[in-house]
């Protein structure tokens, strides 16, 4: 692959992505035993500055290891043979707790795996522990640092997830996105997050927020790894009634066959809205993408962004209100600030005003799915700031629209301002992820890769992709 | 085609189908004129008893007719060419005013054809006039008659469309069905109906009353005649974005070839609830099609489907109540007692309620496609009763469960019960009304031809199928 570095030093495998991981071991530079215990040294190391995880499992991850190691032959079958991934703890995984942030839940222990964690160890990841998330995936600031800068947020809420692939501390970790929890925090860490297609990925298993809004989906650093785990995890469950038409691609393929250079659409009503430097920031990237062959054109929203958002609050606080009514009527006291008022709120919402804004939705759909027959993507930034500080999770109203309306949206790192990353967003039709992916790819192989953050004793100097 | 009547004496031309009408056209033993002419007479002489028409265009009808005769040579490629047709007077028609029922809109005149219009005038159909809906096509009992007793509903909302159908006033009509509105009219009047899979057949100038579960559909007089307007109904509408996933079949030649005997599964649940004689009815028209050799397995529901039906109510309140909410606020004193009830109470419902009552409808939907995996179609009675005297339109919770998760019904007559017909629904997975289309001509081949109802000068001795 071009734009990888499966040459790099071996005594730093936790710098590796997952695919360059999983070359090497297929090659034997580098045992499963050795790659886990590295990736559990890095998390010694800088855990303390990031607070990235809930829990890390430390003795079962190394047992799954070596159990791998004497599976060798099942490599090529297995897409993550070896792979050590982290899980928002709002995912289900056989004997570890399922917290969701909620403390009343501290050992609360799961039946079963979910299905996406259940697929994820078919495919031969290790489970290596749950990371932070905020109460219920809503946004509630947590504790977790921007690995960038400790005053800042990481974003929310798969505020682990990202902090702890931004970090190098994993290379792959699953996130979730309702409102913008997947794409905005991977965008504030400066690595790569995925939304796909609502209903693409089974919810099974996973604490819900709202679910007609609620996405499973991956956070890593570099497309290849996003396809590879979308392969994993993309396709029809029956416990998620959701997935039922799902249309799955062969995504690594896709990102073999990259580009040729993609029909962009930029929204210039984001542009507008977006803090200036960030606005700036991003178009700088499009007139790369554009000395490099892409086509740029530009177009503006009949239906108003701003409503589309709205739209998509009142959504999630309805059905978040109604997911929630017998925990909130026994426990509201254990709620979260933010998490009680959503559900509180959502409570009190009549029922035309949600189907006001469900129309709202499906009028915004017809106005993408149009737009989208002429191009090849959509673009604009993934948030309208940087990070803020931690007293919030930061906006989410960039990357709602796309959850509301279930089309697949990619992050990808679009540079530093001020020495915060910012982020690149990435639109395609439903169902279009190997198009995504080769897009993504394409401008992969364009934009300047960002240096690593700044963190624990090796901090500085590594250059990633 | 074995089973109709092609050869029946050319003075009653009222009495054909669709399809023999349009094989009699073609053959040039009847005239598109004279066909129209036969059909103003019949309407003429019956309409006093049955009430059936808000109007008929009688001069704009034999206009077209004159023209299409000078187009003759078109006809092959006009599956409706020269067929009278009614529409359910919710449907824009130029020229014609929509009066939905309403009082103040008694002289509202359309900007346009409505998608499914324009299409039949496009297949060469002739718009004879509007057919009585209750207000807004909900519940309020109708002037319209039963043809078969004049004390007796005909259904509704779907009223005057079934009625003028079952009395050989027209062959064809549309009609649309939120909760029950084209299968129980039909099976209340001993015809054929259909309600398409949703987003099958474009709703874009149909007035609303729920946009989750409007349906527009056929009423007529055989299995053919459904296919046949369906093949031209059906489609991606730009207007109409729930069509935007609209998966079209070869209707036509799934009747020409009926069959083999389905493999049916009978709902139990509806057998046990349904009045005595309406049980025993389509149990014996079930034992029928037994000894022709369709399977009939049993199944009981896990969800109930009072709950079904329940949730089906909540949600069409809260969109009517939604969709009123303007017009409400102007014109309350103008609205029918139960339509007013459904759009006040509707504003009342908190959209927790509305969530919840869209969950049951996903389980119940998840339900159905796992049933249907091992069978070609369910089947239960249309309706629990016998069209019911005229202070109700009838029990809607037979036909509202099917337009709740939008899976594709249709009705066909199964006898009569006291001198009153009764149906026998069909259901079918989304999308398969192929499939639907030839379980249905093989039951309308087997199960015994209804006689007409006795009315008019010529009523009693006519038998149709």
């Amino acid at each position: 692959m071009e734009g990888t570095t499966d040459g790099v030093s071996a005594d730093l495998p936790y710098e590796l992505t997952a695919s360059e991981a999983l070359r090497a071991i297929r090659r034997r530079t580098l045992g499963v035993v050795e790659l886990v215990r590295a990736v559990l040294d890095r998390i010694d190391a800088i855990e303390p500055q990031v607070r990235a995880w809930v829990m890390v499992d430390r003795a079962g991850a190394l047992a799954r290891a070596r159990e791998l190691e004497r599976q060798f032959e099942d490599l090529s079958a297995r897409p993550l043979f070896g792979i050590p991934v982290g899980l928002k703890d709002i995912y289900d995984a056989r004997g570890l707790p399922t917290t969701a942030g909620f403390g009343p839940w501290r050992e609360r222990m799961p039946p079963a795996d979910a299905t996406a964690v259940a697929r994820l160890r078919q495919a031969g990841a290790i489970i290596l522990g749950k990371t932070v998330t905020t109460q219920f995936a809503f946004a509630d600031p947590p504790e977790t640092r921007n690995p960038w800068n400790p005053e800042r947020t990481p974003g929310g809420s798969s505020s682990g997830s990202a902090a702890a692939v931004a970090a190098r501390m994993i290379p792959l970790a699953l996130g979730s996105q309702t409102a913008g929890s997947i794409l905005r925090p991977a965008a504030y860490c400066g690595v790569l997050g995925l939304k796909p297609t609502y209903g693409l990925v089974s919810r099974h298993g996973i604490v819900p927020l709202a679910w007609s809004l609620d996405h499973p989906g991956p956070i890593a650093r570099s497309v290849e790894d996003l396809a590879r785990v979308l392969g994993v995890l993309a396709g029809v469950d029956p416990c998620d009634p959701a997935t039922r038409t799902a249309r799955v691609g062969d995504y690594l393929a896709a990102v073999r066959h990259p580009g040729p250079p993609p029909v962009c659409l930029r929204l210039d009503d984001f542009f507008e809205a977006a803090e200036p430097l960030v606005s700036s920031q991003v178009s700088d990237a499009l007139d790369l993408l554009a000395r490099h062959g892409a086509e740029i054109r530009h177009a503006r929203l009949v239906t108003d962004p701003r409503l589309v958002a709205d739209a998509q609050q009142t959504i999630m606080q309805v059905e978040a209100a109604e997911l929630h009514a017998d925990l909130h009527a026994e426990m509201a006291d254990h709620y979260a600030p933010r998490m009680r008022a959503l559900v509180e709120t959502g409570a009190l919402v009549p029922a035309t005003l949600y189907v006001r804004a469900r129309r709202i939705a499906q009028r915004f759909r017809a106005e993408i799915l149009a737009l989208l027959a002429d191009v090849d993507c959509l673009v604009l930034p993934t948030a309208s700031n940087l990070a803020p500080d931690r007293s919030t999770t930061g906006d989410r109203r960039f990357q709602a629209p796309w959850s509301l309306i279930g089309f697949p949206a990619l992050t990808i790192p679009a540079g530093l301002v001020d020495g915060l990353p910012c982020g690149l967003q990435v639109i395609a039709g439903l169902w279009q992820e190997e198009r995504l992916f080769r897009i993504a790819r394409w401008i992969e192989g364009v934009l300047p890769p960002l240096p690593a953050p700044r963190l624990g004793l090796r901090g500085g100097s590594v250059s990633m992709q």
